[in-house]
């Protein structure tokens, strides 16, 4: 079921948005509490040789929106889910394969979320990413928060 | 003079970015104080039709950068230039052709910017950009920190 849920959103992604195909982003891993996107170099390098700025940037902020896309839909909640705003620290430059891994940001909790989505049928949420270097530090982060929008809300709203 | 610098600089982004191509991205305008950025919305789309959010992160990341560049060369110095960290706002959905402007922050100048570079062959700026939607409101803005490095104090450092 979960297998299923991340190809079919994995397809998704690929179809849909011609730069995450110009990315070749695969998503490596997803369990309820995390979700890892994987890209190659090649593809997403910059003049410098390294990852390019814009791809990390990215794939961290779809390392969370697929993170945050799974668990609604495992929970059978049609959703728009869209990125309000985020923080990037770029720390140090990215050499090979770029590893984006999401997580809960700190004082936010998946049972608080779906309360307020079960109540007004919107709800918000903080998330973390990184993106480690070839030793494991932690060369890019991202501080996002998503908002997620019932789709029968939003057209009977509409 | 400048023209030469600016066609330089776009063919430099294409030729060394794999996605700076996948966007389409050009160099629509420069002047001293503010550079734009333009790609269309077709290769820079996402599931829901409109600009998915990592072109608009790419772009304007990119509009400050090339910013920050073409003002260094102009000036005859040989830096490279690199982001630290940026505060994205995600304001609306931007449904045409993504036009990416950058200018200077508040409170900080060329002057002190070159000043800084010339005494210590390092040197930091604040830079801002927007894209505006269809009926020219900021749809989404970019708040980003840049360090420009001198190439021979790189070398000599290494």
């Amino acid at each position: 079921m979960t297998e299923a849920l991340i190809h079919a959103l994995e397809r998704e992604i690929l179809a849909d948005i011609p730069l995450a195909r110009a990315m070749q982003l695969q998503i490596a891993a997803y369990q309820p509490d995390g979700l890892t996107l994987l890209a190659p170099l090649a593809p997403n390098i910059n003049d410098k040789g390294c990852a390019f700025g814009g791809s990390l940037a990215s794939l961290l902020t779809l390392s969370c929106w697929a993170l945050v896309v799974l668990r609604l839909r495992a929970a059978g909640e049609d959703c728009d889910v869209y990125v309000q705003d985020s923080q990037l620290r770029y720390l140090a430059p990215v050499w090979g394969e770029i590893r984006a891994e999401s997580r809960l940001a700190e004082g936010e909790s998946w049972d608080g979320f779906f309360a307020m989505l079960g109540s007004r049928s919107k709800s918000r949420l903080r998330i973390l990413a990184g993106v480690a270097d070839g030793s494991g530090k932690l060369a890019t982060t991202l501080d996002a928060r998503f908002v997620a929008l019932r789709r029968e809300a939003k057209s009977s709203a509409a």
